[in-house]
């Protein structure tokens, strides 16, 4: 269905392939959104798209891939390296707010972390996203040759608020004021930014 | 129970209520290491310690306060503040390497954090225990406005580490050089106890 250009009317089967991809992306970002990770088939986000499943596979790799593509982590990473204010502000204001509701795929994200500390499928994905992209991509943006352990406790801050404010409810982290929370992430984050380099032997 | 005193060989029956409490905790953090949280019933801890359930009750209040006087989290607390390091240091030392196994709840501690995303009564609890129990303490112990927001990002941290070394698996949080991402937390924690206190009208 490449070979097939500009036609006037244009379905699914006449579609080229950046088209196609754009249509499969959003109708992943609503199914997520509606039916949350697990209900969001390939069935029905290419049913949703209009194409056939196997293009979905096709096109992204894995329901996983697809999913990861439609959340792009990788996005807002370089979004806090380009923010204005210092790069511990950047990150507590970017990721902290991303799960607040306004992301269409907030839902199917908590939703995984929900899954992850009981559901093996979910916690394999949530460890490819968070140790194998989200953690390396921001390690990689830092010049420093601790950087991956620094990533990784930065990290640990965002799954505790996730864990402590979605998850459980837990006070004050449950907050209305959200920019309160914020600023002591923020605190903590800096704080591990301008942290010496680990030494063993000082341990 | 408790008129009869000082008998040469003590039972259950013969036993004075201190020596009934030291029994029915020893029976309980053996029982929560061994069964989990869940597992631990009240009829198994009382059996263990040789005492009616109904004293477990009586002298505990319930399963849940039970397993806080085990835990002692406001002991670990109070070691917190009386630390030889820095207080962020302190905090990071006391409560980051309290789920690596070397305590006796820990399992069950464990537990508790993995049921409570999606088990309503482990969410109960674990809310009691660190919203009103261990945030506040620990709030109190601080000696500024803020305390109980601050006290709060403290326990994400916490909560983070758990949740992204214990229960998910997500490296590098993973790590086996535990000083290594306690040195990170400490750097963290102290961030938060550094800043200033918030201003609304600030952010």
């Amino acid at each position: 269905m490449d070979e097939v250009h500009s036609q006037p009317h244009r379905t699914a089967a006449t579609r080229d392939r950046p088209q196609a991809e754009a249509a499969i992306r959003d109708a992943a970002t609503r199914c997520f959104a509606e039916f949350g990770y697990e209900g969001a088939t390939i069935r029905r986000i290419a049913q949703m798209a209009e194409v056939n499943p196997s293009l979905v596979i096709q096109y992204f790799g894995s329901k996983a891939e697809l999913f990861e593509t439609v959340v792009s982590i990788q996005d807002a990473i370089m979004e806090a390296f380009d923010g204005s204010a210092d790069l511990g502000r950047n990150v507590a204001e970017v990721f902290i707010p991303m799960y607040e509701g306004t992301r269409p795929w907030g839902r199917a994200a908590l939703g995984l972390y929900r899954s992850a500390p009981t559901q093996a499928a979910a916690a394999e994905l949530l460890r490819a996203a968070i140790s194998e992209k989200s953690i390396r991509t921001f390690a990689a943006g830092l010049d420093d040759e601790d950087a991956e352990m620094r990533s990784g406790a930065i990290s640990a801050i965002i799954q505790g608020v996730i864990y402590g404010r979605h998850l459980v409810g837990i006070a004050p982290l449950t907050t209305p004021d959200l920019d309160h929370l914020i600023y002591y992430c923020s605190a903590a984050i800096s704080g591990i930014l301008d942290a010496d380099p680990y030494r063993a032997s000082e341990a």
